[in-house]
């Protein structure tokens, strides 16, 4: 028979810390704790392949299971000299999930599972009547709720009834009668929804708890969160029953949450937050702010430099941040959970680099330690310190980061107005897991309670989003929608500016600047460049990008796109009279009116990007965008040019296309209409030439887009080397410059022997080539691909992350086989997998020269490129 | 030097029959038939690699031809004792075009060469004054309009002019003062156009001519002819320069052409006509209607006799069926040209069969004798004989097939109203070179004037379509647009129809009946039966289809699309309805009035195909093809189904897609409403088990149509497998069937190996796998394909024949990954290519199991995949 259940306590455990995927991460830290003689209460562990099987047969147990159950909950009530729902002695224990992959609070748990109208009265002598009571209250609520599936609601609404009857406020101001009256009220609760009674069996209540917990891994909120953070491939969570401890037994005790080092900077201080005479969920749930952790100095001392203590032995042991949970009852401290501590983005790159200069890590595990798209935080915009700030409330720095939005109320608003284009805010008094949808959303979040570790703040920051927690003066009503602050009354309609950086809330929208880059973050990039193989481009239109892009440590232009260029003002005019042209002569006269501008941008280019290359693409998208589709527009067309308006409706007409992504355009124009092409690579080689001339290096390579054949290549290439070789003779300047090719039609790939004999470069188109290979149009993909994530038929949007074994197969076998052509092929990629990190590594295992990204995911593709060549070595 | 002329003459030639593509055909021809002590003049060949030297250079001959074209013409006039362009004993030459393929009258030809104000003094007294200056005027007209660019109707209306002052009405009764005043009016239309005087040195003459020749390789029409008929990789043309013979010398001279066997029906009688006192291009041309060849009998019995000798000669030797050219000069016969007669599809399989059973060739040699694609001429519509017929008039029988089309009196006309849609039938006095694009989309040809071997007719009979010639009775006005025959007029809104197998022109649209197949096509479909190793199906959607196809050899049908059976009639009311509804129970409700009438049409199809394979693919196109676009069906649908129209108008709005091919169609319908796929799952499996129940054998293969990732597949076949399981319990009869997929998504070709995991067969979509693996919208490739044929960028439309390096590739690399997955995995394709035979022969190469295509195809696949398991052990 197969194991099942993993025993911990009396110093040792039958897991250990790397038996996550069978113990979850909860259950393999506890074994581990165990090990390293910290104080855990004992317990076992069920594993994540019974989750498994439970789902295998249909929602059942494993015959087998409830004997191990039984056999290591003898061993537990030896250790803790009790018995589970014993009369006189009674054990009560916890049943919580863990999955291998952290998923904070979105599964179910149960406590004080062992209670019954019995083992009540032993649990009132071992502690206090008050307290056996209180716990009572809880497991019924608790149970029905998370077991039994009976509203939280119902439980909530008599317990006001009671508070008020009693004229209390606080659950803790409850007397026992009270505390007695509403574990009737509760029964009585439970028996109407369930239609049973309370269960009295503790062997019952703990076989049901442990089914509610295998069932809750499929539950809508658990699924999406899976979904949003790309967790798949776990078998299940495992269930974690573990001797209860009490911080709610009185003033010797309590519980807390810490952190080895602060998550949100990154600093080397114990970070963390507490509450006297409560129990766990009090901290998480963020109903109660608690008090920071240096204050438990002021309490419980002994406790607090035992705290210390163990900080330090869990740091030293698992080389990296923690994040645990402790109670303390009566005095004693037990640990009940460790894990690898969340972070920001600064804070990990702060803490990696802090962590060598401490020996306590290696530069490459420092490398690998920082998840690359987190650096995206330290790179984004923050508030103009010089902007005027109307500050309306401080609230706790949760995650950093400025943001703005207009406020959302709830959740399901927030996703609502999002998926119409709003920016919003989600404005809550308290976040819980069902708010995970509106909250991946939100520009940024704001809470007015909960600390630093409550719901809001954990998941903002794992998400990198901008957090202001437990900002206590803020009045919410969501009923109402209005949030009132500082005598005045903010709506839907407003918007609001957070910091969660200092805490700061401000009203309206407060301007942005680029952000300062930090010691640490240099240090870490300087060794990933010593590192990584792959080059690091960028993606810029503009000198401005292209400055951005160079200060971020881009080595070049990989995808300057000149149609954007043609957009900008006045030069639409020109386009627009060359696409109403009847013939070449008149397309040519229009085409001088652009080529000065055109000039102007490269010379510009050239210049931002000295001794760099830059890769210019010639027109691509389909001439119909340069039109105004809608009357009114093309009623101002003719105005301006003089045509009339049924003119500009034909030729809108004639453009019209069943399926403009399969249409006319890319090097499809230039075949076409040369004249376009020409004049393109005219303004390049020009611009280079000038450039060259004030005795700058200038390394141009042009790059048409969208080639399916080499012939049409061959055509293009044969006029631009004329066009080029004149421009340059008339200026007098050796000028060296490339031709190359964009491989984004799935024929360009498998034909790339024959384009490599052509091209100099090729750089993989891959959003279109995506498109094709899955037959995806981008625009259209609303429709269905939601759906194929849901139904996990595909792993994740192909257009984020590039899809290794179809389109990826693609890019593999044009790069093997243009290099069979050409052995020394320049070979990179241009497109949004340029800056995505498994792309990015993609792109360093088969071989390429370098990626393309936009400018602010520079950083994010040099991490990435390091860590690829890390992992390989790994192997 | 490499050689660069070939001489042909007494007795023997340089050159042979084998050497087509430096000599040309005509060039070849001229030197074997020389060999084989054929009586042809003299002569010499100038290469095709002259030709594209000529083009590489920039339009300039090599400096060495010269030299070489002296030697010969000296060897030229030494076997005609005579001298080019000499005072007393001139030697006349004619300077013709000949390229390694066949294309009649696309290039230019200069006749009478050496004629100059002195030699034709010369020429008077070897001959008669008479013929000399007529052979003068002849000269500078077609020199002018060949050579120098005059435009030919300069000549004609001087030409006209002389006769109307002589009051003469035909050329042959000009008398020798009239031809001199008209060479003396030629001489000033040649001054006044080309500024220069006639030349009256003959070598330049020569020079002149040889250059205008390779020039005339490329002007447009003889671009376009290589276009239509996909004749590309050749280098040019040769010059064919020969010793001239005149048939115009009087009444003991003539020309004629012929063919050894009647290219119109096969038949095995000698066939031809011929012009007593005229040159060949008289014939040709279709200026005067010749006589049949038997006639010649009657003039010169000698004459007549030698051509029958000859006739068979070239029979026995070339084993094939011979177009010939002779012309007789005072009595003596010469041959001026050989070549393999072209002829239509029906005489194709009679002459193929017959010589197999003449033993001139054998079996193989005769499958390989017959174009495939020429079949479809014997298996396309025929009138009903049974229809009411006007005949309208009555002329020559020259391509036969029935044609019915509104008239066209031009070729543009005729272009252009095909473009729209317009079924057109072209009329003409006589067609002309120019003429070759309104033939090409004409539903037939009609002419008043020429014979057999006319332009019209034998470019009617290359192309297979329907062409009636020398109607004389018709009065053509091309101006007015105005044809009257019988005393009444009809104009281009009239319906003909044409019958190109008897001569009858009728009176509007008869109908059509489906041909009977004759003895000789179904013994060479039975030949070809016994070599292929390809299967053949059918693409039939209606039992009435597949009934056709099966008897045309289909072995089943490869594809059913089955969402043509939700158009028709009623049934798109049910279609609309579900596509309505809100949720799955309002589609399911409406898909069950679907079921019976799907069910229905499949028990006719598996009756029709009974023993057979029947691949049925699932709801294919996106949804909105469902409803209607415009406003005014909008409403009437909404009074049909009592909705609010806005209900209407919102769903095309939700449904419209920037890029509908890439869109939400194919299995991600099925994904996303499962319920469809269910229901059609189920009428498939109820009507197979009806029909088995009546014992007939059924063989259902259910097709899962866009399939891009292996996903997608598992799920759909989960579903389907329940389905078909519940149904074949329910009525308890044994069923099996299988389930495959469409492979037309690049990504799925890519990931065959996964998908043949899960798939039993696949079925190559090559439409949509053109369309994506090069980036073509099949909607818009009007734009640019036609282009890139023009440039020469794409070879062919790769809608017609699968592009075997691009997308071939990735259909090779699907079937080999496939198969490695699965080895057994049955493969076919689907599509248009599977009726296009280089194709069919690429699917036979790579190892595919079957193609299926459009029933009229199934006879054309069939004779291509012997060919091609043919064409590979000859290699």
């Amino acid at each position: 028979m197969k194991k099942m259940v993993y025993f911990f306590g009396g110093g040792k455990g039958e897991g250990h810390g790397r038996m996550k995927e069978l113990l979850g991460g909860k259950g393999a830290n506890l074994a581990e704790m165990t090990n390293i003689s910290l104080p855990v209460p004992p317990g076992f562990t069920i594993t994540t392949e019974v989750c498994d099987a439970y789902y295998k047969a249909g929602h059942k147990l494993p015959a087998s299971l409830s004997e191990q159950i039984d056999k290591n909950l003898a061993k537990l009530e030896k250790a803790m000299s009790a018995k589970l729902g014993d009369n006189r002695n009674p054990l009560l224990v916890s049943v919580r999930s863990g999955a291998a992959v952290s998923m904070p609070g979105m599964m179910d748990t149960v406590l004080n599972l062992g209670l019954t109208d019995k083992s009540l009265v032993g649990l009132a002598k071992q502690t206090n009547e008050r307290m056996a009571w209180d716990a009572y209250r809880r497991l019924i609520n608790m149970f029905g709720n998370v077991v039994m599936g009976v509203d939280h609601e119902h439980f909530e609404r008599a317990m006001t009834e009671v508070k008020k009857k009693a004229r209390v406020k606080l659950d803790t101001d409850m007397t026992i009668a009270h505390l007695k009256e509403l574990v009737k009220k509760y029964k009585a609760i439970y028996k109407k929804y369930t239609k049973e009674d309370f269960p009295q069996n503790p062997k019952l209540q703990l076989r049901k708890a442990v089914e509610a917990v295998f069932g809750s891994w499929n539950i809508p909120r658990a699924v999406k969160y899976r979904q949003i953070n790309n967790i798949t491939g776990l078998l299940g969570t495992a269930v974690n029953v573990q001797a209860m401890v009490f911080g709610n037994m009185g003033d010797t005790s309590g519980t807390g949450v810490c952190f080895t080092r602060n998550p949100s900077t990154g600093e080397n201080v114990f970070y963390g937050e507490f509450l006297m005479n409560a129990q766990g969920e009090d901290v998480v749930a963020g109903i109660r702010t608690p008090l920071p952790i240096e204050q438990l100095n002021d309490y419980l001392p002994e406790c607090y430099q035992q705290l210390l203590q163990i900080k330090d032995i869990l740091e030293q042991h698992y080389k990296d941040v923690q994040d645990f949970e402790f109670t303390i009852q009566n005095g004693t401290l037990y640990m009940l959970q460790t894990r690898t501590g969340k972070r920001t983005g600064p804070a990990a790159v702060r803490i990696a680099v802090e962590m060598v200069k401490e020996r306590l890590i290696d530069k490459k595990t420092a490398l690998m330690r920082v998840e690359s798209s987190a650096l995206d935080q330290l790179l984004h915009p923050q508030f103009d310190p010089k902007a005027k700030k109307q500050v309306i409330a401080t609230g706790l720095a949760a995650s950093p980061g400025a943001a703005a939005g207009r406020i959302a109320f709830t959740a399901e608003d927030a996703e609502r107005r999002s998926d119409i284009g709003d920016r919003v805010l989600l404005v809550r008094r308290e976040t819980s897991p069902e708010d995970i949808g509106g909250m991946n959303v939100a520009a940024g979040i704001l809470t007015s309670t909960g600390g630093m570790t409550s719901h809001a703040a954990v998941v903002a920051r794992g998400m990198g989003t901008p957090c202001v927690a437990g900002c206590g003066t803020l009045d919410i009503d969501a009923q109402k929608k209005t949030l009132k602050v500082g005598g005045k009354t903010y709506t839907a309609k407003d918007w609001l500016s957070i910091d969660g950086s200092t805490g700061d809330v401000m009203a309206g929208q407060v301007p942005t600047v680029e952000p300062e880059l930090s010691g640490y973050f240099n240090t870490l990039m300087k060794w990933a460049d010593s590192v990584r193989k792959l080059k690091v481009r960028t993606n810029a239109d503009t000198p401005e990008d292209a400055k951005v892009a160079r200060g971020f440590g881009a080595q070049g232009i990989g995808l300057c796109r000149t149609e954007h260029m043609f957009f900008e003002g006045e030069r639409i005019w020109a386009m627009r009279e060359m696409i109403l042209a009847d013939d070449e002569k008149g397309r040519r006269q229009a085409l001088r009116k652009l080529l000065p501008i055109q000039r102007r941008d490269f010379v510009g280019i050239f210049k931002a990007m000295e001794g760099l290359p830059v890769t210019i693409r010639l027109l691509d998208p389909p001439l119909h965008e340069f039109l105004p589709q809608n009357e009114k527009a093309q009623r101002e067309m003719a105005r301006r040019l003089k045509v009339p308006v049924k003119t500009i409706q034909t030729k809108v007409g004639q453009l019209h296309e069943m399926n403009p992504m399969l249409g006319h355009r890319g090097c499809r124009l230039a075949v076409t209409y040369p004249e376009i092409a020409d004049m393109q690579v005219q303004a390049i080689i020009e611009a280079a030439c000038a450039v060259k001339k004030k005795g700058m290096k200038v390394l141009p390579e042009i790059m048409i887009p969208l080639i399916g054949t080499v012939n049409e290549l061959t055509f293009l290439k044969v006029r631009a080397q004329k066009v080029a070789a004149e421009v340059i003779a008339k200026k007098g300047v050796k000028l060296k410059y490339m031709i190359g090719t964009m491989i984004e039609i799935p024929r360009a790939a498998l034909t790339a022997n024959e384009i490599a004999a052509e091209a100099e470069f090729f750089s993989f188109g891959t959003n279109d080539l995506t498109q094709m290979t899955f037959g995806y149009s981008r625009d259209d993909v609303g429709t269905f691909v939601p759906h194929y994530i849901q139904k996990e038929i595909l792993p994740r949007d192909p257009f984020q992350t590039l899809d290794q074994i179809g389109v990826g197969e693609l890019v593999k076998l044009g790069l093997q086989r243009g290099r069979e052509a050409r052995p020394k092929l320049k070979v990179g990629i241009c497109g949004e997998h340029g800056g995505d990190p498994d792309s990015v590594k993609f792109c360093h295992r088969i071989g390429m020269d370098y990626v393309s990204c936009s400018p602010y995911r520079v950083p994010i593709a040099r991490l990435s490129a390091a860590q690829a060549v890390l992992e390989e070595k790994a192997r």
